[in-house]
């Protein structure tokens, strides 16, 4: 059957969405949407992969090596899945092998085949909550959304624009020129050549949001695949690869399309793959030393987001408790491990406006610590927001407070993840700087630390948050003001450092979301990344417009 | 008043043209639509030029110093017209400090700006064509059109494309989240902001041709630029340049949002603009030694028009003698000189096929020697059509033909420029290589040196073609079949070669040529270049998406 034709219609509403902006949720968020008896369903579809080998992802049995390394950071236990590991070139020469037959299936057929994917994906989306929840440490309702719907919205977003960029030329034109009397006639035809072997490399905290778009555009663009996800978080991203393979293979195309290149710590393959000759595009979500790295490779299309230092300002608001209680709500989901969390909050000397009064520094400061304790210390809703921290060098960084020689306002303490008696899981620690300490807090550190920064005034506040979004880079900027003049101040000189702001958020939207098809991921213009999901350029990179011109005769 | 208001209907127009793709004409390309008595004016304008400053390019007269080594391929003579010099960091600075002016003029009136310089360039494209002529050796008539109408329909598709890239989302939209019986609006909005100071490097032969695209766009996108000319080829670029400044000044802008930059070959400063941190974007057209450094270059944004090696493959004809007129004044015309002429024309070893007769190989390059004769040796067509060599190096090469170790089958010799005897003019070389003989013929031989390559057969030829394409760059690809299998045997390899292919020329089209809103000119996918005159991505790279969002409270 034709997948465009079952799905050729939402594809085009997305485009739609695309170009409006505004809300559009063609995946519903909530997981009731998706069945009564879903979670524990899901729940024993995880416990199966649990100390097995994840087959389905080799046809040939003979050659591979399995291998797995996956640790759940709620039992502190080895998940024990295994997946088929080879040297690069055999999982390059592979792709290489099937790369004509997928630039030759047209772009509505690819659209189409991916639109179908993400349509039984929904259907999994209990099963990849529990394998998120178990190898980054997410909740599982974060999970359920981050690796489930949200997921779903940015593949189909990054794959509908890949699709509009395509056919967005005609693909045969007459050009008629007039010659006096008669007129010359070349027949043109226009076609968007893919530009080959993909590679996507994956992140450890979301293995599934973070890999889709690239993933999706570049299938979409007619680039075959190689998926290299974080060895710490392999088994949610091998559900969706594996739910692609399917696909494929029911379209009778090769499965090979799309591969899963697992590896571990102790043997990593990614610059194997990154440095080979037919590998052209790049897609990392990491730290910026291996970022860095892959920009500099040439001969590669790269999209990178990396790590950036998130600033909030706080210079006047209407209601301090609501802007404190969605500040703590902010650091404290998935304990800061969000690339889009805030870490430094900029607060002037003489503390912040509220309506007619101003608030000294230390009521604020104190304010802000009571709020995230209301949180930490709320059973219902502290261990499931905080939830567990990834890797234990995060744990370690955060236990080490001390050493970074900051005022301390918050000591992270242990938290209890109601039965999981192993986790890994510690509540944020709040420190207070100067704003001369830039050394201390112009460096991210990843995971729930956070700097509650002194300045001489709001212009100050401005200036670094700008200077530190520009030299370190930033995803988000949060700021808070009722005055206009300085909230105009505030645009200008973010827009310089290429940083979105959200501004006055309270109640139910935190400066850590963001929308598909709405917000666009990273601006690509400061440090902290190159890439955007999904601006037209994300998927324009991916191909190569061809063109050829016959002479009418 | 608004240039936009003036102006927008033409720019809409563009938008649609480039979408459309078919012809479309906006500057009629024939110099009588230009005025009876515009050549002689505008030999009078190009004298008025001669032996003295260009002052209007600088406004404190202080600390220029004044620089110019330009000399006519036609008189031998130096131009004696010099140009304000400074370092790179007193060009940098004077873009920098006109930035943020130029960035807050909205993406309409930039365009409508844009445009008017347009429209005043017209009044001026005979005075262009002397300069060009002067300056790249190329004949008057290929001069007005390439610096002229040609030059005005790549900008105007240029900075239309930026335009509407600009407003493809929404400035404002209001983003409303249900959430159950209320809902929580964001009210977001989004601007493309430009990524900073432009250079745009031009080269010897098509000064003005290969420049506006990058100008126009980057001006477009809200980028001050500085224009880089090549040191031989200056005043028909500096014409332009100071049209828009004289738009620029009439709509109290500041003039140094565009400046030109030049420099000597005795002390060239490309290198030092380019390397600048404030520098972000560069567009280079030139050499690969060069174009190679500038791609590596790390945090600029990099367009570059590199150097190929063209090829031409011959299987098949209806008409031998028609396809064998048509590529002799391919490469008679302006000398090869063109980055679109091709160089090598490969030729199966049993001749070509022309209808039911097979034309052996010696009648065929025979006939293609008498050709290329006919045209030389036309007084009335052959001066015109080999015009000047623009620099002695090119000469000197061609001239040195018999090193290069293969078969003479045409001896290059000196042409009479009428009016010019002092004129640097030769006449092509052709030479005779076997397949094997890559050493010879696979390394670009910029200028009138040609190499007709004796294959085993059509798949060898396309073997060859291919891989050059691949390895060493292409920008064009001709093939003569009326095979429909050939055909689409050399359409699938250039493809994969991301390099376009011009089937059965005859008459008056010729490989060489590219119309704007039509023609993709260069792919950006092989090592001829990294960019497109002018795909999406060539205007979307010079900004970025920068959103905020604000709680409606």
């Amino acid at each position: 059957m034709s997948y465009f034709k079952k799905h050729g219609q939402l594809i085009e509403q997305a485009v739609e969405a695309i170009h409006d902006r505004g809300f559009y949720t063609p995946y519903p968020e909530h997981h009731k949407a998706y069945g009564e008896d879903g979670m524990s369903k899901g729940e024993t579809q995880y416990h199966s992969h649990l100390g097995k080998r994840f087959d389905v992802l080799e046809n040939s049995n003979d050659s591979a090596q399995w291998v797995g390394g996956e640790q759940s950071p709620y039992t502190d236990e080895a998940l024990g899945v295994t997946y088929p590991s080879h040297n690069a070139e055999t999982w390059v020469s592979r792709a290489q092998a099937v790369r004509k037959c997928w630039k030759k299936t047209s772009a509505d057929d690819r659209a189409g085949l991916l639109a179908e994917a993400l349509d039984r994906l929904q259907s999994r989306y209990f099963e990849l909550a529990y394998a998120t929840m178990h190898t980054t440490g997410q909740a599982f309702m974060m999970a359920f959304q981050a690796s489930g719907p949200h997921s779903n919205d940015r593949a189909l977003e990054a794959l509908a624009l890949a699709w509009h960029e395509q056919k967005r030329f005609p693909q045969a034109i007459a050009w008629e020129k007039p010659m006096g009397k008669s007129s010359l006639v070349l027949d043109k035809n226009y076609t968007a050549v893919p530009k080959g072997v993909g590679l996507v490399i994956g992140c450890s905290t979301f293995p599934v949001w973070n890999t889709v778009p690239g993933l999706f555009a570049n299938l979409a663009a007619g680039n075959p695949v190689i998926v290299k996800p974080h060895p710490m978080a392999i088994l949610p991203i091998a559900i969706v690869v594996a739910t692609l393979r399917d696909v494929l293979r029911d379209s009778d195309l090769p499965e090979d399309i799309v591969q899963l290149a697992a590896d571990t710590i102790e043997a990593p393959i990614s610059k194997n793959l990154a440095e080979h000759p037919l590998v052209k595009l790049i897609d990392f979500t990491g730290g910026n030393a291996f970022g860095d790295y892959v920009e500099s490779l040439s001969g590669k299309t790269v999209f990178t987001e990396k790590a950036g230092v998130n600033s909030v300002i706080l210079d006047s608001v209407t209601d301090l408790d609501a802007v404190l209680q969605n500040l703590a709500f902010s650091l404290c989901l998935y304990s800061g491990q969000m690339c889009t969390a805030p870490q430094n909050f900029f607060i002037p000397e003489q503390g912040i406006r509220e309506g007619e009064q101003l608030i000294p520094f230390d009521e604020v400061t104190q304010r802000f610590k009571q709020a995230v304790d209301n949180i930490v210390n709320n059973p219902k809703m502290g261990p499931g927001t905080l939830a567990a921290i990834q890797t234990p060098a995060t744990l370690t960084r955060v236990q080490n407070y001390e050493q970074l020689g900051a005022k301390v306002l918050r000591i992270p303490e242990p938290v209890e993840q109601p039965g999981f008696k192993n986790a890994r899981s510690i509540s944020p620690a709040m420190l207070i700087v100067e704003a001369n300490q830039s050394d201390i807090y112009s460096q991210e550190l990843f995971g729930p630390i956070f700097f509650l920064v002194r300045t001489k005034d709001t212009t100050q506040s401005i200036e670094l948050a700008a200077s530190l979004a520009s030299e370190k880079g930033a995803l988000t900027c949060g700021a808070y003001t009722i005055d206009e003049k300085i909230e105009a101040h505030i645009r200008d000189a973010m827009e310089d450092a290429y940083t979105q702001v959200s501004f006055n958020l309270t109640g139910f939207i935190w400066i850590n979301q963001a929308a598909g098809f709405s917000d666009f991921h990273v601006s690509g213009g400061n440090p902290a990344g190159n890439a955007t999901f999904a601006n037209p350029e994300y998927a324009n990179k991916r191909f190569v417009w061809v063109q050829h011109r016959k002479l009418r005769s």
